[in-house]
């Protein structure tokens, strides 16, 4: 059977950065020819990052990537690499007019194969993902097409993402065309505990489509999104084949023997019924038509998985990393209060950008216990953080002198001197601010307004309370490796008080947690139920939990949920306002100012 | 011909209170029937009120939507009300299973006919809106279907709302089918300077179908959206015939000649190709047969369009309003600064919830002029306001002796001192902060975060600069006037001196806007075309804009987008977590633990 040695590059792309992009696809495309690859194939929208949201309603936009595609392809040949086939994902614009409703100059979600200079054919992504994070009927214009293109005597088929996971369309037209070889440039974002869905996934399609399967997936933070990689290759058996690490860039090269193309097959262009009510056209073209001279494989790369912790610890360093370093911050802030939130926060951001760029601000009141300050100080001399003590009581008193405030109004001021405080050296010296809080009280309430909530980036918004403890003990075990993802401790870098002290807001003598909340193994599974897996209250009693508990929660939840908005809503009166109306990405570098 | 008296009840639902809209949807319903109308038809969802977000998403949700649609119609036949029949929206269960990437549940964006205390048919949106502030794909399955009903002798088709916006679907299976008239529920929001498409949709759409078309569209205030009524009827050749008030409830009663429906035509269903690649089941059936016998009509009601600024006027009261009422607050706060923001702040308040109500601070610091407080003081005395005094210099300093900042990061200080008072007051007493922050600044940036962009509603987020100046002068003019949106004012109610003088910040001595920004006129222009008209950089220059100033302005608003967020992003590592990925409405009555 003939042979292919394709390169998967599991890359980490700027949203708007089309030209760094582009340089990183000249760059990785290098690397894939030194190893000797036939074929390279990057991720979904690789050239633009990928989601870019309203980003691709404008004109310039779509545009400039068009452009830096054509560019790309003149590139890669003037470099002496046109010979190498690059299958790379970018943003096209459909040649259809798009109906009332449909999006503003009917962009799509393409995939380019490019060779010998040029755009030689293109496909765009079928089923548009519409749930979940994924707005894409919002964005996108459905594509209809799947080409195979002969190489080296060799079928190789193009889909893109959510043509995987949706029966019917692209992998269907394989099954009925026939292909040796289905590449796929995917974005598929990271959640926790998916059961290895993405390899079931691969194992199933590859069986459908009758042939071996090659799975690129982006890596890298983007805003809330972790782009976990895991580049998957399978064999047309559903036999794993080769896999890619999780949390870092990697060229994956893999060999695989494919069966020869049917030599006596039309070229052209040919519609095929793609079993969910519509027609795919499938082009058939060809680079090559011999087989290459046999060569000895090279031995398959099969990445471990990562443990459930290390998994979770990998996205939230990675996530506050790009997050700083695609926003051009220098260094970050946060207010530590001995308590293990902050420290675990702390502890992250020393991992993701450097224990010499992290700030930490001691703010301790009135109702601060003795050890908030000495175990925070015992964790800032741990990392080799930067810090400093700021009490609050008098900027608190000069406040009460003006305004009687009491019960939760006296605490949540508290709350906001911190953060004002906080934003304040933010404004002055440019630190990113973190919040520190966790899932379980942001999920419940216990978080304040324009307090402990005010900042740029919180690490640890969706990690509930007990995870928060095992990922600090399971940091503090790592002490003595280093790793890209982790600093080099040599000793535990948390306090082991912070870890076993009971936990306490401190803002009114002798508070505790279970003052108001239930224990946290308890309120954490349900939590995960209600708002993870989207529970009603009857399912979750008949789940076991406890149902004066859950009518508790439930209130308390959806109170937050409602009072958890940013910006405050306010009457629309024009066609486009800020906020839901205008969706663009946070992290993104592209300038509309730059299309001079 | 036959004759028909419709009744259009175009009411203002509260999302979530299915009960309290079931209790609406009887008193409206026996309105009608007191009117002598023969045929009742409520907006779209009006049992859920519009839109409900992810709250679809629960089974809980739509079983309660199910269940109030069966009770509702035994309930119209008990008191006495089953003969007349009812047209009304709901949320109901598609019996597909949904493929995968399809909304959990399945849900309906529907529509019943009640009659003799019994649902009769339903049929559902076909059409789903995904752009703008729709994201009706992540909710709802397509319906398919077109149910025709004869009443007296008049065959009655029903669509939903978007299915008059796109072409293909159920309006082209009326047209090929044959109706005397199609009745269609809606939720469509306001937008200025819509220059009356929705006349002219309803015009073009009753030619298209061959019939009379009534159109009853949603009232009220819905977080950022603002349902301005505005219910038309048109006949078969596209002639207004009748057409409700702006941003008020109203019955819309008509009479109405009618083509004799076809005696010879067949009851039951059949298909019907929608002319948009898709098949419309047809379903014929029968309450009445015979023509009701001649009565004299009554004259129709064609309420006159308001003038612009009236529209806008009455648009943020009534959005303040039903924000403040449907969430339960009793009275708000905000600062007034003696400038013209918050002076109209104050009067759309005092216009919305009534100037009792109101609460406003004063809070001078050391670089406020002496006018800043004495107009302040006009304003609160022209309108009877609660006001209070809170002078902010020694708090100023309190922070200042802690730590050191200048420029920029001072001046946000003293705006966040005035946040962090008002909201401290919000939460001792309750009351809703009102935020005043026009468009114009918010768009370029010059605004702080956790500062005067602290609160819950932002009354004027969507006004730019020169319109406030507009609204306030239109505003005084009305003084002496009294209706449901103004309160009554015999003089002015806002200081001339707020009006005309030139606009600063007073964050630093002798501080003006003009320091930074071009004038209002020239900045707001480019504004509307860069942020409502979504035009790219070239695209303005061909518009006339000076191309500095919108390679400068593009370049404000950018950066002001990605710093407006509030709630700060962070890693998304579980299946659901909370902000875009988990969207309920704000203002909502729906209660998960009610359903017990």
């Amino acid at each position: 059977m003939p042979q292919l040695r394709i390169a998967l590059a599991q890359t980490n792309p700027s949203v708007g950065d089309l030209s760094a992009n582009a340089g990183k696809l000249v760059e990785w495309t290098r690397r894939s020819a030194d190893r000797g690859a036939h074929l390279v194939v990057f991720t979904e929208m690789f050239l633009t990052g990928y989601p870019v949201e309203d980003l691709v309603l404008r004109t310039s936009f779509v545009d400039a990537s068009i452009a830096t595609l054509s560019a790309a392809a003149a590139r890669l040949a003037d470099e002496g690499l046109g010979e190498l086939p690059v299958v790379v994902g970018y943003v096209d614009r459909s040649g259809v007019t798009p109906r009332a409703g449909q999006p503003k100059g009917a962009p799509l979600d393409a995939a380019a194969l490019l060779h010998r200079g040029r755009v030689v054919t293109k496909t765009a992504k079928h089923h548009l993902p519409n749930y979940g994070v994924f707005d894409e009927y919002r964005y996108f214009i459905r594509g209809d097409r799947l080409p195979i293109f002969r190489l080296h005597g060799v079928d190789v088929a193009i889909a893109v993402c959510e043509d995987l996971w949706q029966d019917g369309g692209p992998v269907a037209a394989v099954a009925r065309a026939g292909a040796g070889l289905l590449v796929v440039p995917n974005a598929s974002p990271y959640e926790r505990e998916k059961d290895d869905v993405r390899l079931s996934l691969c194992v199933n399609r590859a069986r459908e489509a009758g042939c071996a399967l090659a799975y690129a997936n982006q890596v890298g933070g983007q805003d809330e999104l972790i782009f976990d990689g895991d580049s998957i290759v399978v064999d047309a058996a559903g036999e794993l084949v080769a896999r890619a690490g999780q949390f870092r860039e990697e060229l994956l090269v893999t060999d695989l023997e494919l069966p020869l193309a049917d030599p006596l097959a039309t070229f052209g262009s040919f519609p095929v019924d793609a079993g969910d009510g519509t027609t795919i056209t499938v082009e058939r073209l060809r680079l090559s038509d011999d087989p290459l001279p046999a060569y000895t494989p090279e031995p398959p790369a099969v990445a471990p998985h990562l443990d459930d912790l290390e998994e979770v610890y990998s996205a939230l360093v990675l996530g506050v990393r790009d997050y700083f370093t695609k926003n051009g911050f220098r260094s970050v802030i946060l207010g530590l209060s001995g308590g293990i939130d902050s420290a675990l926060t702390a502890t992250i951001a020393a991992d993701a950008v450097g224990p010499e760029r992290v700030h930490v601000v001691l703010m301790p009141s009135r109702h601060s216990s003795d050890h908030s300050v000495s175990d925070a100080r015992d964790l800032v001399e741990r990392q080799g953080l930067n810090s400093r003590l700021v009490p609050i009581e008098d900027i608190v008193d000069a406040f009460e002198k003006q305004i009687d405030l009491s019960g939760l109004a006296a605490e949540n001021l508290q709350a906001r001197v911190r953060g004002m405080l906080l934003m304040g050296l933010s404004n002055e010296h440019g630190h990113l601010v973190l919040t520190t809080g966790n899932k379980s009280e942001l999920a419940t309430g216990y978080s304040t307004l324009y307090g402990d909530s005010a900042g740029g980036f919180a690490p640890i918004k969706d990690v509930l309370k007990t995870t928060v403890w095992q990922l600090s003990r399971w940091r503090n075990a790592q002490a003595g490796r280093e790793s890209e993802l982790l600093h080099r401790f040599d000793a535990p870098p948390i306090p082991e008080n912070s870890i076993t002290k009971e936990p306490s807001a401190e803002l009114r003598p002798g508070q505790r947690d279970t003052d108001s909340l239930p224990p946290y193994d308890v309120l954490d599974r349900l939590l995960a139920d209600y708002v993870e897996h989207d529970m009603g209250k009857g399912e979750l009693v008949a789940a076991g939990h406890d149902p004066e508990l859950v009518a508790r929660i439930i209130r308390l939840v959806d109170l937050a949920e409602y009072k958890r908005r940013q910006y405050p809503p306010g009457p629309k009166i024009t066609p486009k306002n800020f906020g839901r109306d205008r969706r663009l990405p946070i992290t993104n570098r592209w300038r509309e100012t730059a299309d001079s």
